[in-house]
């Protein structure tokens, strides 16, 4: 077991573990494959009720695509009847003379009809257009079958013939996925709930987490297909409730374990190929979400062998983020992106920062207390001051919400931190969520993930109703909009919101939005 | 051995002969690789004097690649020293943060400056768009060693980054072709000439044939890759001088022979993959050159067994071939592409076709004697004949041409093949050929294919300067405008012209284009 120093980036250098490499890959999940055939031919047409304005409907049975002929310019839409990923197979055959040119075709592939209907070239957002999946095959023997290399995540396929020749047209023919994913099915129960809606919106929340669990918990499979902390934390609370994939949970912990910074930072998020490599993003929140993501395996498997494993570099994390603290015990604020907490534009990070904290250093003491470390007196002490001062500089008796920054800006998210971190008493604890509902300050959730945490913290503080009306409103409205899969990100005031620029570009199946099977399941809903 | 009969279009039923498959196949050559480094990074510059106004000169040494980082909309293009066809491969490294979003890459293979000059989708001619050669990549995980799995036919590859993110940009290294050919350069002598421009020719030509000798050999590496019988009668004879790829020759014949027409009728070209297709293009002179071609392979080579196999094939394109002339023995014309001859818009081609029959019915008569079969008389009375009505009825003895169609044209093409054909006697013969190049009709020739059959009508006239003088001027003026291997198309009054509708389709290693080192060699010019 050697550590080595290795030079990532000009600003980070990572010390490699690579006992723990080794250890999250003797974990490395068999993925559970399935084949699925294309369910039928679809049209995609102009809707202006329907979400981002388009809406598939039936054009065909699949049956008639085997005797559909296709020329230049010729395009058509499969649809696969729910939520899919995996690797794309596929027919051709040419239709009339030998084919005397190699064949040009066009895959598109999307989550949802919008895909399907604006040109991916009107994309100019902020982030990769490669990341938008579409793929232009020449094919120079006919007939073929197509096998495509690449992983999609789509329900929809679009095939367009960008040309053959004058002699030859084309015809398609067994359009199939196979699914892949480490999610066994077979291992969650099913929920009887007399709500249906509950019972579907915890239908589609497994689904959307068992389209997430590859080989590790990726945060979304159309993009960006990899491991954030923030994400790993909510899906393995949803996986305690569902698939049972503690150990995916576990390769995923000590894959972080395995490439922290010379500081003993974890980083936001990593890569595992070509190989387990650090991403050079730190976020304050993330990093602290390494203990707590911790604390919760451990509750729910018992595996004390890796807290102990584990818990240097989980109360690493937390001093790292008591070294952040300022003379008076406040998190720094500052302009970067040093936490994520939400992607509101105008959102300061400050006061939910100084949630995460808290609500991170009460789950670290209970694992130093388990492991019976020392460490929990002078963390506890440490726990007290922060809390005291937070109360004493956060908290705005005058409005009865916690502010944030030196705007002193009243937000969703900072209430909601607050009141899971359980800086005030129960009593006050429930009246300021019942506040926050009642007077809706401007500073709200524009994403699955800080909604998660509303609801969780409405929950926590015993406002059930609120809580269960808010998660049906919330991802009952996906559902009503069309979701197979919950989505990245959904506003219900702004539908075709992205902050990528572009709802082209956003994931229509994300880890983070699939958190209502475990509010429904672990809070008994 | 069975033959069946198989529906090939509603039109053409085709008996294929298995064991003339089975003979084939055996025949099929193992391709010499060579790996071949990408010799220096070009800027492709605008040039009125060069080809297409694009020339290419030196941006920086090789060497460069590897320490030149490209983002979002950067290119390079790569010079890979001489015309190549095979498989290319290419580094690509990661520069900067971890990727975290797909590379997407677009390769731009060309023969010419041009390709690299001018965008593919100006494009709008009536063949398939689908040869222009280009692919556009997603890169998942890098680095990467990229290995295309199509063979380009190429000097110059162009790299663009559509899109990295905003956190990495990417290195290129070590790109490389993996070049195929079953012509084996250390059989071909080199040429002892004087003259450095004839030496010159001879190379190029020899490079030519070897680029287009593939597992058949093909008319074009670039477009359309596949054996046409028109270009295997001059490649074969190209090759009897150089490679001796004697069985090259052979495999074609007998791919040929094993997919007739229910009429006995061979093709004008056919396809080797997914398996042995006979197109459905039958053209008359065509379908005679199967008889020439196998002339000359027993000519060259003695192989009598050969020549007794699929003499009866050879013998019945002539009847099928006399079966078209009408009750006054003049082949019929028509406005359907019913013979080649040239690209010339307004060529008519009967009197060239007559030439093509004339000619090809003294090769079969020879053959026909060399194997002893009675036909050989019926033959020869039928020259006579045909010979006989050819001159009262297509020779104009005022004009001193052979006339064609209804309109009487006079055109090269109709002189230098009634003068291939020898129809007149030699004096005359080298009269009507020096009277062509004095009188110079408007009908010319628009292909190395047509100049190729002056040239040789000359020489075989006597008219030797003449030929040589052609030579030098056409194929010399092709290399003077920057030819690697000699092109598909080259008209020097027109040098963007393309009867596709586009020099940026046309292709620039043309297997009809490889004979000088023929006509060199062969008549010791």
């Amino acid at each position: 077991m050697s550590d080595t120093i290795k030079m990532q980036t000009a600003q980070v250098r990572i010390v490699r573990s690579e006992a723990y490499v080794s250890k999250a890959e003797a974990l490395k999940p068999v993925l559970l494959e399935e084949a699925v055939k294309a369910a039928r031919i679809v049209e995609v047409v102009a809707d202006a009720e329907a979400m981002h304005g388009w809406r598939a409907r039936e054009a065909a049975p699949i049956e008639a695509l085997e005797i559909r002929e296709f020329k230049k310019g010729d395009a058509v839409v499969l649809d696969f009847g729910d939520h899919r990923v995996g690797f794309v197979s596929l027919g051709v055959r040419p239709v009339g003379s030998p084919p005397d040119a190699p064949l040009k075709l066009k895959l598109t592939f999307g989550e949802m009809p919008v895909e399907m209907a604006e040109p991916f070239s009107s994309y100019n957002g902020w982030i990769s257009s490669s990341w938008l999946q579409e793929e232009i095959l020449i094919v120079d023997v006919l007939p073929a079958r197509i096998s495509l290399p690449r992983r999609y995540s789509f329900r929809y396929l679009k095939l367009e013939v960008l040309d053959t020749s004058q002699k030859y047209r084309i015809a398609f023919g067994d359009a199939a996925v196979r699914t892949v994913t480490s999610g066994d099915a077979s291992a969650v129960s099913e929920l009887a709930h007399p709500d249906p809606v509950l019972r579907e919106i915890d239908r589609v929340s497994v689904k959307t987490l068992q389209d997430c669990m590859q080989d590790v918990f990726e945060d979304g499979p159309k993009r960006d297909r990899r491991l954030w902390l923030g994400d790993l934390r909510l899906q393995a609370l949803a996986n305690y409730e569902t698939f049972r994939g503690d150990d995916l949970v576990k390769r995923c912990l000590f894959l972080f374990a395995a490439v922290p910074d010379e500081l003993g930072r974890v980083t936001a998020n990593l890569f595992v190929e070509p190989d387990l490599i650090a991403d050079d993003t730190y976020l304050y929140d993330y990093s602290l979400f390494f203990a707590a993501t911790l604390h919760d395996y451990v509750e729910a498997t018992g595996d004390e062998e890796t807290l102990r494993e584990l818990w240097p570099l989980a109360r690493r994390q937390v001093e790292l983020g008591l070294e952040r603290l300022d003379e008076s015990d406040m998190v720094r604020d500052d302009e970067s992106w040093w936490a994520f907490i939400d992607w509101h534009q105008s959102l300061n990070k400050q006061a939910p920062a100084q949630g995460v904290l808290i609500y991170t250093l009460k789950r670290a003491i209970a694992m130093a207390k388990r492991v019976g470390c020392d460490s929990a007196a002078g963390l506890s002490a440490r726990l007290a001051e922060v809390e005291s001062a937070t109360l004493a500089r956060l908290w705005d008796a005058e409005r009865g919400f916690f502010v944030s920054g030196a705007d002193r800006q009243v937000s969703w998210a900072s209430q909601a931190w607050m009141a899971l971190a359980e800086v005030l008493p129960p009593a006050e604890n429930k009246a300021l969520m019942l506040r926050l509902l009642a007077e809706s300050p401007d500073i709200g959730p524009t994403t699955p993930y800080m909604y998660h945490h509303i609801v969780e913290a409405l929950l926590l503080t015993g406002c059930r109703d609120d809580a269960v009306a808010m998660l049906k409103q919330y991802w009952g409205g996906m559902l009503e909009d069309g979701a197979d899969t919950f989505w990245e990100l959904y506003d219900p005031q702004d539908k075709s919101f992205s902050p990528y620029g572009s709802h082209l570009i956003n994931s229509y199946c994300h880890a983070w939005s699939c958190t209502p099977t475990y509010l429904i399941r672990k809070y008994g809903l």
